[in-house]
């Protein structure tokens, strides 16, 4: 995801300057006038935002607060952006000890996807002070098409989790309908002909139906990343006291495909139901 | 659904009879100039397409081969057309029953609820004869504004499945997401805001999730007529082997509210997960 992004910084105008653990993945963007940082810290050192996306909470961790962290060297009224998708428990101390040192810190996960991050089309969910917001605002206006400024701290990564609870559903749902379809011995063709514009008019419909029927689940987005996801969406449900069955349900199935199908689209949960109907 | 019909049918022109067992509901239709039959007999006595729309299994079949059943009257090579939702394999049943006297007959369930029926704007999905789809076409054409034939007796009522199975996960799907935020704290317009126009873009978010906020349930769609819808998709799924765990969590929840609140809009699935959030 960060590649593409800095590359359309880069093509906003923005003086960018990148860091990858993999250094090898900065001469692209190095190409295209990027200068190279070799660790976090000497990447934030004069920068007035800077922004992580890495996969996962001990990422973001290692990536702020280690050896060579971010907050060796952030400068007092520089803002962080953190696009990754992680805990929103985590995420809120991670502010509260960059408020310390006068550092800003917004919680800012994406939607979209690699395809968002290619096209600048990512949808942004903050979470932070408003101040910090209007600081990163041209930021995320040029990797994003949608900034919402949700509410404090955490705020944006609860919203992430909202999103990946309704989209595991709304996933498993369509795959449950279309094999049942396929089973039954239907021309699927016109059954989504047919349902395609009332109450199942969805976006997951219109992108990932063809890869359910054709049993083919090219990215997209990795069941492993939504799993992941998920996880996180279920612990922050036990923190805030809800119980999900169906996420829960979810998440089960995603765990006993991700093995094996990890790398695949997220739609590779119609394989699941497909087995159970000996398809 | 069916006075909305037949009201549609009488304003593009058709010379329709009414008939039903609740004799007072004829009578706002007959003074729009229908005709009133004083059982489904007499009603399709001189018919070329006779559509019924009733509650459930039996009730077609009463209406089709009882004593005063359409069976009884109907003439050769007219078309009997059940809009009702009911079983596949009793579809097929019925259809090769009224075969036998030269009747055609269509399976050709709708979906759009009661706004759908009054606006003429319902998606209807035919299973039957094509000689037959086009007999009826015209009258389907009055009161829905997507008619699809997707295959032979039976294939409108299994698609009818379809739609039911995905919107019911989507509706549980959307609750757990909504439920979940509501019980984190965060602002929900920002929230639907931020992610209604990416992979969470549907029909049910744009429609319920107001409801499903407001904790308010006006209907819409009857969850105890969804729950009836479920519980024909769950048998048709026995028949053709394929297990649908999403699906029976729905219904298992569904049957969990029907006593207390059957009557309201599907949406009110999210006052279980209300429940379990202590909300």
């Amino acid at each position: 995801m960060g590649a593409p992004m800095a590359h359309n910084l880069l093509r906003a105008g923005f003086d960018v300057t990148v860091h990858n653990r993999t250094r090898s993945k900065e001469e692209a963007l190095a190409a295209e006038g990027a200068s190279r940082a070799a660790t976090p810290a000497e990447a934030a050192a004069d920068a007035d935002v800077v922004v992580t996306i890495v996969s996962d909470t001990p990422d973001v961790e290692q990536v702020l607060f280690g050896p060579d962290g971010i907050s060796q060297t952030a400068r007092p009224g520089s803002v962080v952006v953190d696009m990754s998708t992680i805990s929103p428990k985590a995420t809120r101390a991670f502010g509260e000890r960059l408020a310390t040192s006068g550092v800003g810190f917004l919680d800012a996960p994406v939607s979209g996807g690699s395809e968002g991050a290619e096209k600048g089309t990512l949808t942004i969910m903050a979470g932070g002070e408003t101040a910090d917001v209007e600081k990163a605002r041209p930021v995320l206006e040029a990797v994003g098409s949608k900034v919402t400024h949700i509410g404090p701290c955490g705020a944006g990564q609860l919203t992430k989790a909202v999103n990946q609870i309704i989209i595991g559903g709304y996933f498993l749902a369509l795959a449950e309908g279309l094999v049942f379809g396929i089973k039954a011995g239907l021309d699927m063709d016109k059954v989504i002909e047919a349902i395609s514009q009332g109450m199942c008019r969805s976006a997951v419909l219109e992108m990932r139906s063809g890869n359910m029927l054709a049993d083919d689940y090219p990215l997209g987005f990795k069941l492993a990343l939504h799993l992941k996801d998920l996880e996180i969406a279920n612990a922050s449900a036990q923190d805030v006291g809800v119980d999900l069955p169906l996420t829960q349900l979810v998440r089960n199935i995603e765990k006993s495909l991700a093995d094996e199908r990890g790398n695949e689209d997220l739609s590779v949960i119609a394989a699941d139901i497909r087995r159970r109907a000996g398809l």
